[in-house]
């Protein structure tokens, strides 16, 4: 019976997660793997104060130098979540040989590179499945189950709060400020969501599904992001009608050695297999050249969920170890499994120069002489109309609105016609622009 | 760099797919994984008939015993698919010391377990990720992402042919027999359909799926398989008027140390994410103990998703061969990766005995009176009902229907009832009976 040895640093909710889970479930993977998994040392700051099952067998400690100090601690799972110390940790683990787990994906958006080098140096590995929606196993299925193919493109919904949020105003008609109440309440949103609700956590681990992906390596401000405040009924209303749903999409997407990555609200067909992922679940969308479409879906938090997603790093890393022993790497010969990440030289291309489907809503002044001066304009941008719909909303006052679906066009184009359209003065506010992603 | 040498039996459509994606991907391939792989031989019965694209550059043969034969080939790939000769020559390859890749899910449900143990004696690997869903990485989810779970079931819609067929009788309102013709027409349906619509390769692939989920060994016997012939209009209509969909599931559950495992049609909730999966396309719901719901989608056929699937063991074989050279498996001290793929004792329930909710259609012909007696018979059969609705159909001949959606019952207890109602004589026809599953 083989043996590997853990040290954990953060015993926080997930931190919690991962002991219950290797004391529930340890005999059932030792069964199947035929590794006995030893948890040894158990860091945090607080963990005096933890009270929720007894701590016996286990080493603890307040400070993470005792795992890091630990030669016989072979892997070191760092969930205290965070940019420093976490980053110091685990350069720290790495340095003294020890294969790393992570789920940090603010830390890895950031600092990916720095540790992913670091790792491949030493010689260890690096496991981070629970950082890109939770349980579901995304990372090792873009690593290993689409390994062969050319990935065109993937769409996630991999924040479950704001997901939360746009079904209950999708199905329940609560406004923006209801739905993120509620779900504050129901413990899915922070006190301070703008994390979630404006997209930055999306685009954290859309930085993590694009270098899978596509091999690049983005910065920040490599990804247009956009999040989901200021979205209203007439929003939801207008998917509705015409078989759409409106969901917060972290879109990667290969175009002529371009790569582009953007998070926003985006109107997807109500029958596309993204549109049924309702509450606070995830979905990452991928498309391949010889897979085609496929999609994964299952809970992108939680307790157990994202320890589930940390157990199966902690088994493959354990497999590959126990098989390669620590050292073999670097060496001449070396045949051990060895992944470059960043393989790709695509540059990344400006929101404005991509190509999709654009929802318009203009509300106007004047409604009859306004259709035709907006479409007027909107043609010799070289932006076609595949759908319009004109309302008035207050014939006294005359004013109204009009709506427009749009053929595929270039963002800079859309964009420059909105502009030209509010200088001629016929609109009351400005317009509502959402993507359409199919 | 690594390199992997490998030779190919059977260049139907899957290996034409694979010898294709080899050539458009390999370099791709190459620069994420640091390996090259190079296809050696290829045997084909028709191989001098092949005309899709010239095979220069590897060895050709109308005999499997010239890969069989080849000692630099590392990996062997049966893609000829049926039970003899592939089983013959899958045994070959391992003894000759060769890890083997097979996406032939008839012959791993019934002679799974001789080619794992050879393959564990031996100390090769088998590679099967093409035989259930295709494309879908599901075998390495269940064995991988999911590693530390307790399986508490899996659903699979994991037969494209009845998918498609019960996708176009929902939509279009075609009867079985000409959403059947159309399925055939368009190749996703043989000439015989009988495997599909039966059930039948559902069922080998529950079988696999029930190993990896369950640690279990089914023989065909364990699994109670029904398929979709004789689904008509007026189920398709119960399913919507009461917010279900109709689809052909594969299920494999366990309950109480007893893993129940069955082929048939099922409602599902519209809401669930197994409702939302449309024609020929596949999907696989797992939920685990800690992982909860998840779902994994795709295609579950056709030449280069099943390629895809393929060359992912490719890749990850050739990724654990080069780690351990062929050999240290069996040696004093062996490390190297050694899954227990047959871990369970539990015993499988019989179809009787399992609990679900049912749906019930009695044809009659006395609708007043025939309420009554129905309901007091499944009362007294401990079946209780959780929605009523009789019709009359033909009010001069007093024709009508009754149908019924029962709680949770064991089925035994239904089929009794269901018998003692026919025994009244109030029934035109006999019964339909539709379970549930939620």
């Amino acid at each position: 019976m083989a043996q590997i040895t853990l040290g954990l640093i953060g015993l926080g909710t997930v931190g919690t997660g991962v002991v219950r889970l290797l004391r529930e479930n340890g005999d059932l993977i030792e069964k199947k793997t035929g590794i006995r998994f030893r948890l040894k040392r158990i860091a945090d700051r607080g963990i005096h104060a933890f009270r929720e099952f007894p701590l016996d067998g286990y080493e603890l400690s307040e400070s993470a130098e005792a795992v890091l100090d630990d030669p016989e601690i072979e892997i070191a799972v760092e969930l205290i979540g965070g940019y420093e110390p976490a980053r110091t940790y685990l350069l720290q683990a790495i340095e003294r040989g020890k294969h790393v787990i992570t789920a940090n994906k603010a830390l890895l958006a950031k600092s990916g590179g720095e540790i992913f080098a670091l790792a491949d140096k030493v010689g260890v590995e690096v496991g981070f499945e629970g950082s890109v929606a939770g349980t579901v196993p995304i990372i090792r299925i873009l690593q290993d189950g689409l390994a062969a193919n050319r990935i065109e493109k993937v769409a996630g919904i991999i924040n479950g709060t704001t997901n939360y949020i746009l079904t209950r105003m999708a199905e329940d008609g609560l406004s923006y400020e209801a739905a993120l109440a509620e779900a504050q309440r129901l413990g899915f949103a922070e006190a301070d969501p703008a994390l979630d609700v404006d997209g930055e956590d999306a685009a954290h681990k859309l930085s993590i599904l694009a270098t899978l992906a596509f091999g690049v390596r983005p910065e920040r401000g490599d990804i247009h992001v956009e999040g989901i405040r200021g979205l209203e009924q007439a929003d939801i209303r207008f998917a509705k009608e015409n078989g759409y749903v409106l969901k917060l999409l972290a879109i990667g997407r290969k175009t002529n050695g371009h790569v582009e990555l953007r998070v926003h609200p985006a109107l997807v067909p109500a029958r596309h297999p993204l549109a049924s992922v309702r509450n606070e679940f995830n979905a990452v969308f991928v498309k391949g050249d010889a897979s085609r479409e496929t999609m994964y879906y299952g809970r992108g938090a939680g307790q157990m969920p994202t320890a589930s997603a940390v157990l199966s790093d902690i088994i493959e890393i354990a497999e590959r170890a126990l098989h390669a022993p620590r050292g073999v790497r670097g060496v001449e010969g070396d045949r051990a499994r060895k992944r470059t990440l960043y393989w790709s030289a695509d540059r990344f291309l400006p929101i404005g120069e991509i190509r999709t489907r654009f929802y318009l809503r203009f509300p106007i002044v004047d409604a009859p002489g306004a259709i035709g001066s907006l479409t007027t304009i909107l043609g010799r941008h070289g932006v076609s109309i595949a759908a319009v719909h004109a309302s008035i909303l207050d014939a006294a006052s005359a004013r109204g609105q009009i709506e427009i679906l749009t053929h595929e066009a270039i963002e800079r184009s859309v964009r420059a016609a909105c502009a030209e359209i509010a200088g001629t003065g016929i609109l009351r506010e400005k317009e509502r622009l959402i993507r359409v992603d199919e």
